[in-house]
């Protein structure tokens, strides 16, 4: 039965939609709402949005939102998880936005925020691949690269709550650029933008490819998950080519982070794990081993990918109010 | 007054000199003996010598080793620490070596293992540099590149004890090759072995230096620190582009470890920071600060040379065992 003391609103809040669970105390999940939205620089209409997706999904599960033991949000960006403000969120066109107190007054329960792929590796260490390991990295591939450390069983958050930017550590010494500014970092090298990039750059200098034929085929004006996909299910040479690298550039990152933080696992989560599963990971899987540095028990470190899909947000944010208010 | 039961023996073991300190509980040194070595692959001939330089520090600090609290070694390569085995080291031609078994056989007393590099980076976080900051990361620059992570206080791990290989997290993909048998790790890019294999390239490429004859002068047969130091002091073109060229990478190094980890301080150690020390460290700060994902206020975050120079390893030990069995 519902602990109605206990049940949370977990809030993935994306550039594109929001995605909200409510879960009971034993993370089952009562209702799942997800709606489309829309970016704004004024942030009021945005957080509307949010408090009337929690009051559809509270109802949903037979709740009132005042019965919500909290409304927990992952949202992307860098966040002051202390006083959950957005300091900085270009996806989200916001600045500095006081999301926690903005959004308590309209639903007058505790609110939680902090980065959207900190939550979704808290969701997978808790509930998904993770498995409840003490050490663990995660890292999730999308249109960007995030990632997440839990270190004794907690999410790290460093001494301000910045750790786990692992898309912007550099791989490739001034390398292509990045869109944090900088040359070189993974997000650039092995993220869905960087296929894109080199996948269109392939193109122009005169590759052929049957990429621009299922972008319009699929009325799509990005490379998506599902374009890639078929793109290799088409056993296209430019995309294959592209989508091999990145898994060098992710192999080189993976065996980074075991080198540097020795984990006992590594989960691979964001949309491409999801739609790949293992034929994603393998080959990340096993240019990490060939890096790893202590090669002789690498293969103790376990890589794989998320078990949570696209609810790893929402369920590690409700994982995250648990553990922090509970 | 010194506290019998608390001294401890902190020793630093390289690969041509076994340092050990004399410490009492407070860390003031009561007695410091250096001895000259030679690794050979029998590890029997170098423990003794071990001993003997423990039972000589003793004598000098006016006690006898049965006295000593703990003899606490900081050994170059993998430590199964729980153990005190030497599983790897390179550097002494040791494999699966029990120090800490054979060593309590002479001694009599506790024995603690860890690698030379983590005790170097405790030894600056407790004593030196590093303020006793919460979070840091330590980065020792020498032949090779080592690192320590300090998480919520204390030495970090990871799952089985293998964190901290800084130095071969990979920076420059597919880049020149490393010691540890790999491409573009980051003690291939800038440890003092890379700028001697990068000034001995340039000088058979035809550039003209003046290492050649300074390494003759000084009777050396190897760029040491006081090589680079003598070459750039004489505005030698070819050692300061190398050395630039190293910081540069260190400067990545450093902001991928902020980047990922969100220290609150970063110390920079081992023999170049030991003998330039803010002339070595300002330019590394400098690209470090530029490569910081969270600009606004990264200057927040200080990096700094080591404070204690090569009393470092010896004083972490020393540090460490009373952590550990204090």
């Amino acid at each position: 039965m519902v602990q109605k003391p206990e049940a949370i609103a977990g809030i993935d809040l994306g550039g594109t939609s929001i995605k909200a669970l409510i879960v009971d105390g034993k993370y089952k999940i009562l209702a799942a709402v997800k709606r489309k939205t829309k970016a704004t620089a004024k942030a009021d209409p945005l957080i509307d949005e949010i408090a009337s997706v929690v009051e559809e999904a509270s109802k949903q599960a037979g709740l009132k939102v005042k019965d919500l033991f909290a409304v927990s949000i992952g949202a992307p960006g860098t966040i002051d998880t202390k006083r959950g403000i957005v300091l900085e969120a270009p996806n989200l066109g916001w600045k500095d936005v006081k999301l926690a107190d903005e959004l308590k007054k309209l639903l007058s329960v505790p609110i939680l925020v902090d980065n959207d792929v900190n939550v979704g590796v808290v969701g997978e260490h808790a509930l998904g691949a993770g498995e409840k390991v003490s050490e663990l990295v995660g890292i999730f591939v999308g249109t960007g690269i995030g990632g997440g450390i839990i270190i004794h069983g907690e999410l790290y958050g460093g001494g301000r709550g910045g750790a786990g930017e692992i898309g912007h550590t550099v791989i490739l010494a001034d390398g292509p650029a990045c869109s944090c500014g900088h040359r070189g970092c993974a997000e650039a090298l092995a993220s869905r933008t960087a296929m894109e990039r080199d996948v269109l750059d392939a193109i122009k200098g005169g590759q052929k490819s049957v990429v621009p034929k299922i972008l319009k085929e699929k009325e799509k004006d990005r490379i998506t998950s599902s374009v890639i996909q078929a793109a290799i299910e088409q056993k296209d040479a430019v995309m294959t080519e592209v989508f091999k690298r990145a898994q060098h550039y992710l192999g080189i990152l993976v065996a980074n982070m075991v080198n540097l933080l020795d984990p006992e696992r590594v989960v691979i989560g964001g949309g491409l794990a999801e739609r790949f599963g293992e034929d994603f990971v393998a080959p990340i899987r096993q240019t990490a081993y060939e890096y790893f540095l202590h090669g002789r028990d690498a293969k103790r470190i376990k890589v794989l990918p998320g078990a949570l899909g696209d609810k790893s947000g929402a369920l590690g944010a409700a994982v995250l109010a648990h553990k922090r208010l509970g």
